[in-house]
């Protein structure tokens, strides 16, 4: 089965997270909206999937993932399906609600990361809310940043696998979704993550094992991996890295 | 099997979402946070829990369910596990598939209503963060009020099964969450709502079809019901409804 991921071509975003697992898997896919126009992909393909009107189940917004007739949205729900289907999540029922859970645990802090950024609009330009970023920016960089690192570094501990992996024995989706997680925000709040990581060994760690995949390793050295920058969800403004 | 529901006793909140799809189906559950102190249950039962060092999968926060001995955080995480267990799920992976991602999006609509009122920080006053809720709820009646009711509204033209429910042929879990988006959506925009709501006549339908359901009618007269209230997602401030 060759996945088709549609999402925005020029940014990481949350379409990051699936092709992280896409490329750790080795999968066939193709990143729709970064090829080319004259192939019949690019912007239009994706756009055109989102403005078409006999699509039974439209997506809200990308990313999403064509994979045979179905299209699935949301990136959690995305890597829900793919995580079996790329040998990338637990065997039983139990241990895929739990990995499920902690990225929906992930993606709340996500959404967290881009509105220290964009408190009040997303459609606003940063500049245009400033003021208030700086305010959100400081209480995110002292108590949710912490709050939320402190938990997945509980998870960890807390594995009957002792694996140093997220959950059960494995490698699973959300642990190379934790990987970009430490990456983006080491790119975004680089003060407070040198401030704060010490304390955090395992995070640490899993960041340098996922790292370290061949695939990943591979992956993050090629052209197909998009460079942070100041259009993602991970932006550095050094006003709020406290 | 009698269900364990954790969820601050006071407010709606996230918890309702899961309370709605447990009294639809006539479930047998406990709403412990609700429950006597003096029976072992209550407040300290659920902080208990939270602060339990043993428990392998920790939920981050609640709402969180008991089910034997399993523990399962993230409101639309519950709903993907009760979904088929309480009849309020399509048969087919991928019409669970189709209505968990439907799922998902309204919980990121929950999100932005409650930081219409909260966009600095949770852990503030509202009255510490008005001026910036004014401009953040201006945006969201605005812009992304209608968005989302756009979007549900399609959701329900296009489903094939012509049911007037979101997904498949009969009421799911996701219909009974977006009754919920459209009661608290009244309570706390009611301007906002009067005006718009002519434009989404099958959501107005839903609503209704949900409010009129048996059991949902007994539980809305029922004191298991909480009120909507100043302290829940749903916050009706006048000067945040434009």
């Amino acid at each position: 089965m060759r996945y088709e991921l549609y999402y925005w071509p020029s940014v990481q975003g949350r379409g990051e997270f699936v092709r992280l697992a896409l490329e750790d898997a080795g999968a066939d896919y193709v990143d729709v909206a970064r090829l080319s126009e004259r192939t019949g992909r690019g912007m239009s393909a994706m756009m055109g999937l989102l403005k078409n009107e006999s699509l039974a189940c439209p997506p809200f917004a990308p990313p999403f993932l064509k994979a045979g007739k179905q299209v699935i949205a949301q990136t959690a729900n995305i890597l829900l399906f793919l995580g079996p289907r790329l040998g990338l999540a637990p065997k039983s029922e139990a241990g895929r609600i739990w990995t499920h859970q902690l990225q929906l645990t992930l993606a709340d802090w996500l959404t967290e990361v881009h509105d220290a950024h964009h408190p009040i609009a997303g459609a606003l330009y940063y500049e245009e809310q400033k003021r208030e970023a700086k305010r959100r920016a400081a209480d995110f960089t002292a108590a949710r940043l912490p709050k939320f690192l402190d938990y997945f570094e509980r998870v960890i501990a807390r594995n009957p696998g002792k694996s140093g992996c997220l959950a059960g024995r494995g490698t699973s989706y959300v642990d190379l979704s934790l990987f970009q997680m430490i990456s983006g925000l080491r790119y975004a709040f680089p003060r407070a993550m040198a401030r704060l990581e010490p304390k955090y060994p395992r995070l640490v760690a899993l960041h340098g094992g996922v790292s370290a995949r061949p695939r990943i390793a591979a992956y993050l050295a090629s052209r197909r991996r998009i460079a942070f920058n100041q259009s993602g969800i991970f932006r550095h403004y050094p006003e709020l890295d406290a």
